[in-house]
């Protein structure tokens, strides 16, 4: 089986460094409990959301990203018997390209760079299953689709869902 | 039409600039037409070939690549009917990838990072066209195939072939 997997908010902590660095800035508490359904711009008050949207810009913000805890055990477990891929959206921000592929290095080197993908639309991508958090990602895909929780998808019902790398190792291995 | 375009020896001089890079580093004069059928590696003395290797990953190799003659007019043309994407095998060379996302804005800015795929493998494209100077990618890929030519790759018959853009322009627009 072929197997893409998302990057930010699937394997890596994008939602949470957010509330990290605008608590720090603004010391405020917020919490992802406080933004169910919504995007952290959405969160936070509109005078701050400019400088919200400028974190994905900065140097380094996508190579200090936690991992997702479990990740790496059952994606390691996956590769046995599927080819799995890595597939982000990360064109959008060229400063993340470097940064994206040598966090790959540290936290999944045994995912190589045959099967790392950073493109634009995903729907270009021909195989069997995606895990990602987003629903413009998952919509078009013509195999299994599977929506990795995050506070901001939390109410769309159209997808199988999990909420934890747990529950895919549940579902897939 | 979903069109995938290669970079590398497809819209970027790649093989030149190694070239380039090799006469003036070793004070000599090799062509284009003394390297038919090789790449620029088997061309050299096997002592140069170390030093040859580490060209693609200096710092800058991808950022100033010439650009192949008519590349720019046919895919500003091809873009207004069909579904155009580039698709580069560059995460084998992470320092390629932030050039390879600069140099597109600066000669392909047309073409938006939606539909810039910098990835490994090329057979999980989902598309009809693939236009590639590459046996391995070309081979598996599932629509039509047209191999561009380089010097590398002049002695392959298993494609459908085209020398510049303008035999592009005369099979496609």
């Amino acid at each position: 089986m072929t197997i893409f997997v998302d990057m930010d908010e699937v394997i890596a902590d994008t939602y949470g460094a957010h509330l990290e660095l605008y608590n720090m800035e603004f010391n405020a508490q917020l919490k992802p409990e406080d933004c169910q359904g919504k995007g952290v711009r959405q969160c936070v008050p509109e005078q701050h959301r400019p400088l919200v949207k400028e974190y994905t810009s900065r140097n380094g913000f996508f190579r200090n990203l936690k991992v997702f805890p479990d990740s790496q055990e059952v994606l390691r477990e996956l590769c046995k018997d599927h080819e799995v891929y890595i597939a982000s959206a990360a064109m959008e921000y060229p400063n993340s390209l470097r940064d994206k592929s040598d966090w790959l290095d540290e936290h999944f080197p045994f995912i190589p760079w045959q099967k790392r993908i950073l493109c634009g639309d995903k729907f270009i991508l021909k195989g069997d299953l995606l895990i990602d958090d987003h629903y413009r990602n998952l919509k078009p895909f013509e195999g299994r689709k599977i929506m990795f929780t995050s506070p901001h998808n939390i109410d769309v019902t159209e997808f199988e869902r999990v909420d934890n790398w747990r529950e895919i190792a549940d579902k897939l291995l």
